[in-house]
């Protein structure tokens, strides 16, 4: 899993019926202390995560379709988790 | 899911019987800001995507196969949107 | 596998069911010499990896859910490790 | 898939027997211009590609094993194409 | 596939049953000259390969378990041949 922070959304009329009704995410990925790396995924949601949230992304396409609970599902991310904090150890 | 442009396609004369009768594109990567990455992939159609056209890229193989209903197709990208925007939070 | 360090870990309040009572680890990915790279994985734990420790990490979902006994675990990398020691070739 | 260019073979006499009787083709990554990007992948033949021919490369195992129509093939890339042009977009 | 060269192993007291009895290769990863990249891998053996040895490596889980005859192994990568040389096209 990776950590992203949501920014989007895709905007999507033509597309396949297996893409219907799901909204399509905008995240950016993370570093460990929560800054952007540059990288993003689209990815579906598990949650309900609004713009602006930190979350954890599954990026693993068995592990996601069985969250969603469909075999058909095409997806590769799917947001799992909003991140309230991240503990980094301190010595 | 990733963002692509469709700048081309692949001709292939001779290839294994799998891949017959199927589009080869070739869709550039893009970031979440709609710029090229440098990066491609080279991606089947299920949508109907035209040149120039920026889409929606499954890159995960066991989905791919089941949007084109075919357990033995070749594929790991497959286009499955067509992007009519993306949309950024502004703050 | 790679090798990696326990740094921290995400909590998260809101979170998918499936992801209830794991705890998730953050791991900084190290190079074979034990330095860290800059990138990172989160992973769930199944050995009892504590903070500073150098463990060795499956990246592999199908792997992660075997070893989990859950064919439901929105799972791709998982702690199977603590590393003692790096044995490196001297010549 | 990827774009590549058959750049060599690799010679190995002790191997699991499952490698045996295969050819190992080397094949440099190309970008969507056909030029080299200094990657490489290690590849099965499943349509008789020569050197300095440009192919297309199917890098995801599960698809690969299903070419090979076989089950327990040891294999992530798999040569399915020989590439005769990339037509480009061209405005 | 890719090429790599063993250079040690990873010593470990503390782990998950499933690697019991497993020697944990750590092979550095090649270009297709024979020149270490930078990265590595933490690898099983399935043909008996030495420190120093150039080797074939299968990085991709599934096929990986078919190799090693064990559904629940939890390994990504995995060391089939060991390499006699690369043979590159000259022209």
């Amino acid at each position: 899993m990776i950590l992203g922070r949501i920014t989007g959304n895709v905007v999507s009329t033509i597309h396949h019926p297996i893409v219907e009704g799901r909204k399509l995410l905008v995240a950016e990925r993370l570093d460990k202390n929560g800054k952007p790396t540059g990288g993003y995924v689209i990815a579906f949601d598990a949650i309900g995560a609004g713009y602006g949230e930190t979350v954890l992304i599954l990026d693993e396409g068995n592990g996601a379709r069985q969250i969603l609970d469909d075999d058909n599902a095409p997806v590769r991310s799917i947001v799992v988790g909003i991140v309230d904090a991240v503990e980094l150890e301190s010595s």
